[in-house]
């Protein structure tokens, strides 16, 4: 099913120009990744329909659309590295990230609004809404980098807007494309929203605690600059007061080697047993979803299987 | 229907959290305008159907989009003022502007998508495909900059795509969704698309030969920055080389006072008939916008009105 992605978003077929505007757009689109949220759609389209070509065109607008969020995240946070490669606003310039961004969420509706299917209008409702609350995902995102007193809650809604939810929408709208019962595209999303955020949760364990020799990126990227991650959350649980104020004296601090930094803070994440507490938390989401799966009015065993590599992975 | 535009403007009823996404989105929204777009979307409905309430959320979905290439626009051009206040990324910042711009886009789905007509989706398509030429228009104008050799026949092609598709896609939007015959809805595009091109060209007319006492910024802004406007494509065409590499070293000159810079262009311009060539290219395309219109199957008196009051505008 990957392969087949990947050979939709080859011949997506864009106009040659302007060569400014699409360029940059098959270079971000090319770059590969899990692929994940077109998986999911077309997953849980599997299971009520065989034909999976049909709806091919929603699963890539989807990944047309999460790509459009990366280049802008890109963008705002200045960063230079995506996958391994130059990000848009650093290979061109900021105006390009702009543009060439807005026109890839465009291109995700076109896709989307293609498939012919009786809900069609409602998968584009679904997907507005979604959108919309990513917005606001990342602006909490941006909040938070300037607050001290963010709540572990308070964090976990965030990473829902900002990640699960376009997880659920896409096993969701597999399910609305389908034309499945309206109770099963409910558990759909409610599914790969606990999968999203157990997902996301891994992601920041992977970050600290992962084998840097598998894992993509640099061990500790989100303890040098700082980052208020789920781990800081669940340390800062089990400490006392002066314990919570060394920690996050600790993150705040430049002056640190890098090497140093990482070692002091993953030694304080251990002795509070922050990596046991975030396996646990991550169990119990992937727990919910697996429970929440079982009221599906089909045998979610592909979807099930598909989430269950997910949860395997090292990076 | 002016002041009904204004009202459900007012009425959109955003949430209020995330207070630094969504306050820059009404800051823009309350700006105000002519608000020719969604203008032209209920003219257009109107002469089909008495009921524009029933369209409104797409008139206004249209005005939403419209600001949203704004925002971005100012934010590409490093823009410090729209309608006399500061632009989104000097009054916040430009994540600020990026994040809104792109939730402002979204809205524009959701208000568009909520048209309970049997030909939404046709709508829809319509606004994509019309945004992503806008997108495209864009993308030419920031080439055409860096280029010496622009011909007027691209000028042309670039502020049709820039300015006058989205005029044709709110005008054809109207009659989609009162459900017009198929010829009615390609010749509202055609006329609003001509009337467009008139409106464009008249702004780079005005933005020089504008009466100082009614036009709302300083005459001579297009001069000052060396802009390629229609006026530099007329004054070329009328002018031997020497002529033309006179003109165009003057428009890339800084280091005249402005208002001998803007003198001396305006009286080249004089001097080669540019004012009179201009107005007649406008008359000539408003003629032909009117020639257009009749082959409407409805009486077409009101559009018509509407497009005369656009073209006595002096600013």
């Amino acid at each position: 099913m990957l392969s087949k992605i990947e050979t939709a978003i080859r011949r997506l077929n864009l106009p040659s120009q302007p060569e400014g505007l699409y360029e940059p757009i098959e270079y971000v689109l090319s770059m590969g990744g899990k692929r994940l949220r077109p998986m999911l759609l077309l997953t849980a389209y599997s299971l009520y329909r065989p034909d999976c070509e049909r709806v091919m065109n929603a699963a890539i607008g989807i990944e047309t659309y999460h790509n459009h969020t990366l280049l802008h995240d890109d963008l705002m946070d200045n960063a230079d590295v995506r996958r391994g490669m130059a990000t848009v606003h650093k290979k061109w310039n900021d105006n390009t990230a702009i543009l060439s961004g807005d026109t890839m969420l465009l291109i995700a509706y076109r896709l989307i609004n293609s498939v012919a299917a009786p809900r069609t209008g409602e998968a584009l409702e679904l997907f507005t809404e979604s959108a919309i609350k990513i917005c606001e995902g990342q602006q909490y995102d941006v909040n938070f980098e300037t607050r001290s007193d963010v709540s572990e809650a308070e964090y976990i809604e965030m990473i829902r807007l900002k990640t699960s939810v376009l997880l659920g929408c896409a096993a969701k709208m597999g399910g609305l494309l389908a034309d499945a019962p309206a109770a099963d595209c409910e558990t759909l999303y409610a599914f790969a929203e606990k999968v999203g955020l157990a997902f996301q949760l891994q992601d920041d364990y992977l970050d600290t605690f992962g084998d840097p020799a598998v894992f993509g990126k640099k061990i500790g990227g989100d303890i040098l600059c700082g980052k208020k991650t789920f781990l800081v959350h669940a340390a800062v649980a089990r400490m006392n007061v002066s314990e919570r104020d060394e920690l996050l004296t600790l993150l705040n601090r430049t002056d640190l080697p890098a090497e140093e930094k990482i070692a002091r803070v993953t030694a304080i994440y251990r002795q509070h047993q922050v990596p046991a507490a975030c396996e646990a938390r991550i169990a119990a989401l992937f727990e919910e979803a697996e429970k929440t799966l079982s009221a599906l009015s089909v045998d979610a065993a592909p979807l099930w299987k598909y989430a269950e590599t997910l949860m395997k992975r090292e990076k």
